[in-house]
């Protein structure tokens, strides 16, 4: 049974693992300086003739197809060896999703969360469950940076809103995270305001995916893995439903139902890392209810790439629409407008296990392999062996 | 779009249909006269070498192999042609899952329900996940019918226990339900007092799948299917996890990751049929919010079949324990033990995604062609154009 | 300690009973025939100068002030004695709540669903949570008769709607319960299909309320209770919401306040009888979420009489808005309409508590002292000792 | 309608108000300093003579009597006059619950959560439903101070846990909020690191009630409030169940039962303040869905006490039992123990509901009027008055 991160690279490495590390040369994986925004996009599996499902990819293949949607990552890159808390090595950041260009906590957005396995945090929850809307930016990071994050969100929304807490309720912000101590130097908790209202800033239609931004120090199904994203078209409609995942989990991975971590000789990594926050955004006008409901859908792709939602798995989902607007005291800040009905939502029912699935592969073809403090080594995908495998099994 | 259960079978028949219909060679498939007990039972994935997961299969790979649970059949099957309400054609049943071989009312068990879609019945859910604990047999039929079966369980429990409502607290049947209405008399609610009993008198190891009791007239990823069961063995010691599926849901049949449904040219069912009704069991000594949190990992396998979960479908789960037993006033009939660690938990998430997956594709696999009320047909799965696909796929 | 129903009246009556009974000259109780649909009603607080909460009532003080919303029962008394299983003594009966005058099937209505302790059974409630829609009539019953009334919902929806399972989709009744064993020969389930059918036929804007329709054998708090209802409006609107409750639940009864069980020596009745079914009604415009937090209000109610939602108390809620109305495939019937702001929900919270507090002792004062199976006695509020307890503490 | 927070107590003050504040005497509210602990307790309702339920009180009426259990505030109270954000007035702190003296992290108990209405916060909420086990400490705070104390508790965390994210899993901190920005800089965020290490430092059996810790700054039901607690036992047994309340909600006063609030002229509170986190702790041996169950009979207290649970009030319970530890791997630390049978949980949802109201009254009883930022005015409760109403409406 090969259970992966605890496995320091360096030393006792298994012979599979070697040789793993051998096909994707890794020379000198810690030449990456402070990644720049966009530069760790390697593949994706759409370029790779790679086809999930039969719904047609958005323009950008992005959550950002979504009208309005911008993404933004600070990434934490620096220091290798030895692992001494408070310095390093440093493999981790913060991911920011901003619903539109507009200021949220005055043009709120409906939304909906789905807890699939609670083995994790998603701060703000609770709030958006009961309201069904989303006042803040959303944020991923690492685990332990989670507080300081928090903290980060409402002094950038107190910039924003000054009267927030003086005439104006409170927020609550939206954090999610996952565990990137495998590679990390997480007990430091590095990132700070600035790399927060950096992310914010620096939001746009680009959406760099791996190791970028709170996917930094993340692995997933055996392989090193962080940010991806993918969209789905509604045919004959305007509408557009995109996601975005923070992969951290375990499991066998599948590609397109092909047993790629089995053929690599990868299983059982359930135990390994854990937790993946999923990010759905749409503009169709969907209830708070309805928005929960297409989050719950994210399962049926976890099972698809081969997740077993692991005790220790925070599978965590938040959904939301940008089709109307609601204003402080929750009224309507856009014109009336009917929820789609039910063949439109099994469409996005639909739209959001492909974008889901696709986005997770995403995060991990577009993953170079990464060493980490005390020399962990989380290995990027061997993506020629992939396509190799996935010829045998009649899949390319 | 090919939607399936609407198309009469035998008029305007697209001709992809037909040439299924030709190769699965429907020449008669209304001699079937009253199927008895066991003779459904076509084709496991098992008996044909498709191999599912990692873990082993239990003695019998049925949800019977976990010690003192039986299931019993009642299947009705009479009548063909034009529909008459009240007289047929008749293709429906009931099912019962009997947690031990005692007096479950008396002895109570263990379980957690968790509800993926709940466009769908499990009567008595509220309560098995308040108080954690089944304490009536579970029933499977057809949706209307659902109200009769009900009323058949409390008269089978009054009978067992006679004191019920007079010096013991009232019981709520625990009753699952999918639509059979695309092949049976719906609405004659034909299931009657004495099918339910001769189900429950009847009930034993041997667990018929296919077409049999509330699986008669169901469809599920565009094939015949109904009931289906599997189970996994937890490597290194006695515990075992079975699961039995009643199933009729939509999506695109996949087979071990292989898009079997694709190839045969059948896409997007997801609106055609609807629901599916999973019972796990396991003799594991768990909470019952550990079980909840094991019916939870069924949406996994849903979405390692192809289903999408669309809007009516009601896709229900319940898991009971038969570790430890708790009698009229909750307290403990067994003696004290420790739920098992979290190493084990996630040995038994693997197991339920296994023995799900597997179940469902045996109520497939298992169910022949089957032509029911207006000569509407729903076709047995193609096993051997199946197998060449799989051989295609790298996967036999 | 005073354990209320497990009792009999006629032998070793504890003496504070004897008192009481004295008191409310329980000496033909026997006389009602078979009740006639209004005759049950007795005392309402409001007649008594009781006021409960700030906001007004409305016109009827009923949940039928709903424009649409009607209320039919069907009442079922009869025999005296020993009871014979299946012959009686007979004290049960159904009641139904319809949504508005047309079709529900076909203008469903948005509703939600929440448990405040799930140890009773409201079928159909998981599909409500899922889709946010009421299509069927909500009815109540006697928990073992939960059966038979859902067949017979299923019946009347038939004949309503001919195509249901033909060309339409299945439907999934909702039916509520308490347990009316200590008085009526509940094993007999007695309510078949005619006396649903009576139910939904006669139903009108009054509202019987004490021991009528599901009510009939119903206690709560200690003494006779069963069916009440009451209203609230919302100031400067037309807005309306009305309660309508099914109590049968245990605690110590207070009365705005005062602790009216204590002083009638009445005290910790918890788990003497259990369960409360409440149906909210509006016509306020509220999405299915809202209406899930409107049911959620319903536990600040039962903290206001006395209720401590004992371990067997089926404490189920479920609220609907008449405001729009949804076709077969989730499409819009009625034009676009917002929902309303966060102020009007903050007064249809607080008209929620009003309601439904005050349709529990609606419940209770309505209600006559019955005798039912082996001379079981459940005993009328003694009102003129509580108009003097209510004014020694001040509240008259 | 009078709303209480938004007006400026020396400007446009209701005659009423004035009047009350004459009455309380507040000619020097500002002669704080800095609160030792302790001080704050001014009257408690038993002190009072009055008494709320039926079940004894424990030892000390405290969630301290539960064996283990600690408690430690810290309270900034700093500046007076208008509001400069960053220097004050500041009127807040931080409260923190230690379930044993020992390593929480690895001898976790037992939890469950209850959300009432989610508008609120309180982070790892998520994990303690899934796991139904609480690792950390339980911090309370102000609203915008949750991203810096759950940062603190972290690293509190892993001073003591060294091998966090390194060899073992991560941790989620339990932090809730109440947002006190009525009396408040709340903007400024001035609970540090040392605070909360201050409060986890000097907690012990001894609470300080009223404005204190993170009660420094909250009002409740139209009065000045913050921390209270109260206790019941389970006669016969060593079993105790304890209660502490960070309350800030609205609604109208009411005080065992009689309307105080309405009576001094306040009525209509519930959209002036908002939220009240409850903290359960007991010693009796119950499973984590058991615990959820304790922490859902919160709310029949909020319902006694006169809320109505408004749109934006986060009312959120917690619940935990000391009675078994539980390993890092979830392997038990203590010897496996039957959970309680129905008739104890009765008894302790009984202490639930008593021990909260009681904590309630106490966190308002305790706390004197407190002038804040802006010269905002939290009027302590006229206890005299109080008195005289209960005496009038029979409860003295």
């Amino acid at each position: 049974m090969f259970t992966f991160p605890r496995i320091p690279a360096s030393k006792d490495l298994p012979m599979l693992f070697v040789r793993l590390l051998r096909k994707a040369e890794v020379t000198d994986p810690m030449g990456y300086g402070r990644l720049s925004v966009g530069t760790a996009l390697r593949h994706r599996v759409s370029e790779l003739g790679i086809r999930l499902g039969r719904l047609e990819r958005g323009e950008g293949n992005s959550i950002s197809d979504v009208p309005g949607v911008s993404v933004g990552h600070t990434t934490l890159i620096q220091g290798e060896g030895r692992l001494t808390v408070g310095q390093g090595p440093i493999r981790t950041g913060v991911t920011v999703i901003l619903p539109h260009d507009r200021n949220v906590y005055r043009e709120k957005v409906r939304a909906g969360v789905h807890v699939h396995n609670g083995a994790g945090e998603l701060t703000g929850a609770l709030q958006v469950m009961e309201w069904g809307i989303l006042e803040t930016p959303i944020a991923l990071t690492s685990s332990l940076n989670v507080g300081l994050v928090h903290d980060s969100i409402v002094e950038f929304m107190l910039q924003q809103n000054p009267t927030i807490g003086d005439q104006d309720d409170v927020i609550l912000p939206v954090v999610g995270e996952c565990d990137d101590s495998y590679l990390n130097d997480i007990q430091g908790r590095h990132v700070k305001r600035e790399h927060l209202f950096e992310a914010v800033s620096t939001a746009g239609k680009e959406v760099a995916e791996g190791s970028v931004g709170a996917g930094t120090g993340m692995s997933a199904l055996g392989f090193k893995a962080g940010i991806g994203t993918a969209s789905r078209k509604v045919a004959g409609s305007n509408l557009v439903l995109g996601a975005l995942v923070l992969a951290n989990f375990g499991g066998e991975l599948h590609v397109d139902g092909v047993p790629v971590g089995r053929e690599l000789g990868l299983r059982d990594t359930q135990r390994a890392s854990r937790s993946i926050i999923t990010v759905i955004a749409t503009n169709a006008y969907l209830s708070s209810s309805q928005l929960r409901r297409i989050a719950a859908r994210v399962p049926l792709a976890l099972g698809r790439v081969g997740s077993l939602s692991a005790n220790s798995s925070g599978d965590i989902s938040i959904a939301f629409s940008t089709a109307d607007r609601i204003g402080l005291l929750g009224e309507p800040v856009t014109a009336a407008s009917h929820q789609v009905d039910w063949s439109i939502l099994d469409e996005l029912f639909a739209a959001t296990v492909e974008a889901t699935e696709e986005a997770i592969l995403n995060s991990i073809f577009s993953s170079e392999t990464m060493k980490g403090r005390d020399d962990h080594t989380s290995l990027g995908l061997p993506v020629d062996d992939v396509l190799e495998i996935m010829r045998k099994y009649g899949k390319l």
